[in-house]
């Protein structure tokens, strides 16, 4: 601690202070971890500083310093993300600057179908004032109670939504950027169409904190759907699945707002693990698909969207049965089923992840491919699939053995990763479809991307972070 | 022409045109005409060699080549673009690079719902292919028999589709690119998530060709919609019309596919000059709206949210009059009308042109303040305003007064442009926002767009083309 606490000149740290003042500027080491590890507990970082701007104007003067001294800045919104890209490392060298305080909606447009909102929004806050304005912020992830847009936006955040509303980078129209020198980007603009120059914005959106700080932005809003409907359906392969996403949307359109796939086994694990859950489907298949169609027209037109496409499907066999949730209660339940899988995991020991994407056809082959790599190396680890296979992204998670120990096959893990990213790589997909780099995969994205890919990166972060004190060791 | 065809050395013209073969080095001035003017006539370039590779290779290695000898290359593909993107300058220095022959449809994966299509491919033809395999590619604009899909990614082309499908770049989820030293970044992926680093492939959409070629692209394909019905509905103000798109947007959500606004003059033009014009409503409005709304499970959808939209309107007094069309042809008579609007413009004398965006709350606000703009420049100019005010984008042109000298009002270009696009930036608008920056409105760009703007697309600039000799003069 007394080595950490030194890492940087405590005059430096009484400058940094004076701009937040001291209520801000978090130096007691036992309110400082928070900050400092991720739910997961992959990364201990240590810092001897968190500063907690409460205005763009302090977090410009925060850069300008950090600027002058050399000294590397590590972004923070709600500390929700998974690849480690928001935690400092552990040098104690790297301060900390949470967006936390910067926390309004400074607009809501409901004429426009906006929303201006700064970096610490928490994402629920936003969903609910959008609601309160009858509009819908569709970005719907997991974490929403506490993660927050800065995050969202760097990261470009995925989740549910994704299918028919788009990820964080769509649903963004302009950004409020604090550069490494203290500068300020002003690019908050409305518009749906804008050809003047270099996409900037799309730069800055997904660059994990690496570039600038994203300390505001303009984001889309939607009208609210009036009918949403939502399905648990059983079926025999992965290929039905698919042949039930191609049929949902070419009926549906974009009214398909959600397909998500679960084998059977982690639909197990929620029936094994989870108190009082009420089983989908009488009988068992061996995938099955949650599927939700919205409305804007009418109640009717989604039930009556979800119906036709349900009853072809059965009637041709693609589907092996199907429930259409028949009331508000029943669709939540439908809807917790698939959001606790990643929680009742944990309950069968260790596991290895992944987050890949790969064309939304390819989903059969890369499962039927992803079991042998599995298996390749270990062959009793339990592969747990699940994900927004409308979008071609699986959480494609394995198990430990049943009677495996935890650490043995955590040693596992590059094996492992190396196993499923090839087969991910084979057909042209992403190692990391939603989550982002980070640190967690920064060498394997050093060491697999095309080096023309890692070379116009590093060119993008040499223009503009030269002295490279934007969250050092982070993306590339 | 003897001066032109010595700007650049013979020899090395000679080792550029061994890359190509002499068949596809044009070097003769009668061929090389059609490449150095475009349709409005405003730019003339100059250059003693077009270029017509046949093969990304080929591509390569004439930047290569260009790269080791610091010539300036211009790529074009359909030169139908409105801001001298695609046309040299006039010193004969710059090499033109045609990439029409790089045509081939490289494939359509219907499950993916994607198509991977060359540069040099007319947007038509794609069109064409998508439809043959039951699905939908919308992009869809007036130049479409001809312009190119490498053009239209260069450009990030906007036109008719917009408002439910995205523009150029929205439709785009993978490029290949022939960098400015030769080397080839191939990023053609199929892939709807992929969070691994920087976006890059956002920066050479809309580059209009300054930082690479682009040689290859992955598009979104779409499911045909079912049912389509257009409207044509006329209106007492700007209100009123916002009034109407707010409304069928919280109807029809996304299945709102266009929403055209038509102003009185350019409506009248069109009767006026157009033979054998039917008129589409039978009393006259100061507003009209072309709206369309298109729906995946049936026709009978499409023409429910129409008519629940349309008997709300009415009822409430927002819409004066509306027709639905009651047959294809009717349809296409409608659009047709829309279409035609750019052309019966000429036959009313020079005008003086503005491509601009608003955020859609502010486009009765801009209305209002851009004609008593206009006037403080020409009290006799005659505003024709009509765009798709559902993405906020008008094509807001001046036609001259009635009896006055086209010379002399065109004479007033720069104040016009001026007058208006001050207009358009006191409401956080985009003085570009289909067409793009080119030559055209290169030196308003630098002047007048927030100085840390320009600067950082000057670094991305210098960090991918350090020779300055992609496109030169275009853009910043």
């Amino acid at each position: 601690m007394e080595t950490v606490a030194r890492a940087i000149d405590p005059a430096l740290v009484a400058r940094f202070a004076a701009i937040v003042g001291d209520r801000y500027a978090l130096t007691d080491q036992a309110e400082i971890g928070p900050y400092l590890t991720e739910r997961r507990g992959l990364w201990h970082g240590a810092t001897p500083l968190v500063l907690r701007p409460g205005s763009v104007e302090e977090v410009s003067r925060i850069m300008r310093l950090a600027s002058e001294t050399g000294t590397p800045i590590v972004p923070q919104s709600g500390n929700t993300g998974l690849v480690g890209a928001q935690v400092p490392d552990a040098s104690g060298r790297q301060v900390v600057l949470s967006l936390s305080r910067l926390n309004r909606i400074r607009e809501i447009d409901v004429q426009s179908n906006t929303a201006t909102v700064e970096a610490g929004v928490i994402l629920q806050t936003l969903q609910e004032a959008a609601d309160a304005a009858d509009r819908l912020f569709p970005l719907s992830l997991a974490a929403q109670g506490s993660c927050q847009i800065g995050g969202n936006l760097s990261s470009n955040a995925g989740g549910t939504g994704v299918l028919a509303y788009g990820n964080a980078r769509e649903l963004c129209l302009g950004v409020e950027v604090v550069l490494p020198t203290g500068e300020v980007f002003d690019d908050l603009r409305k518009l749906k169409k804008d050809n003047t120059g270099y996409d900037l914005k799309n730069l800055f959106v997904g660059a994990e904190g690496t570039l600038g700080v994203i300390t505001a932005a303009v984001m889309k809003l939607f009208p609210k759907p009036k009918g949403r409907e939502v399905a648990f359906v059983g079926l025999g392969s992965p290929e039905a699945a698919l042949t039930l996403f191609l049929a949902a949307t070419g009926r549906a359109g974009s009214a398909l707002t959600a397909f998500e796939l679960i084998a059977r086994r982690p639909y197990d694990f929620t029936l094994r693990h989870v108190p009082g859950v009420v089983r989908p489907l009488a009988q068992d298949w061996p995938w099955y698909v949650l599927m939700e169609i919205s409305s804007g027209g009418s109640a009717e037109d989604a039930r009556g969207l979800m119906e036709d496409t349900l009853a072809a499907m059965l009637e041709d066999g693609t589907a092996g049965d199907a429930v259409i949730a028949v009331s508000l209660s029943q669709r939540d339940a439908f809807w917790n089923f698939r959001e606790v899988l990643p929680e009742t995991q944990k309950k069968e020991g260790a596991s290895i992840k992944h987050d890949i994407s790969v064309p939304v056809a390819a989903i059969p082959t890369f499962i039927e491919r992803g079991e042998a790599a599995v298996r390749s190396v270990s062959p009793g680890a339990r592969v747990v699939c699940f994900g927004h296979m409308g979008d071609g992204n699986l959480h494609y998670n394995i198990s430990r053995p049943v009677d495996g120990d935890d650490e043995a096959f955590l040693g596992l893990y590059k094996p492992m990763n190396r196993a499923v990213h090839d087969v991910v790589r084979s057909l042209g997909g992403s190692i990391s479809a939603e989550h982002g780099i980070g640190q967690l995969k920064r060498d394997e994205l050093i060491a697999t991307a095309p080096p023309m890919a890692i070379e116009l990166m590093r060119r993008v972060k040499a223009a503009f972070d030269p002295a490279g004190i934007m969250n050092p060791g982070k993306v590339i």
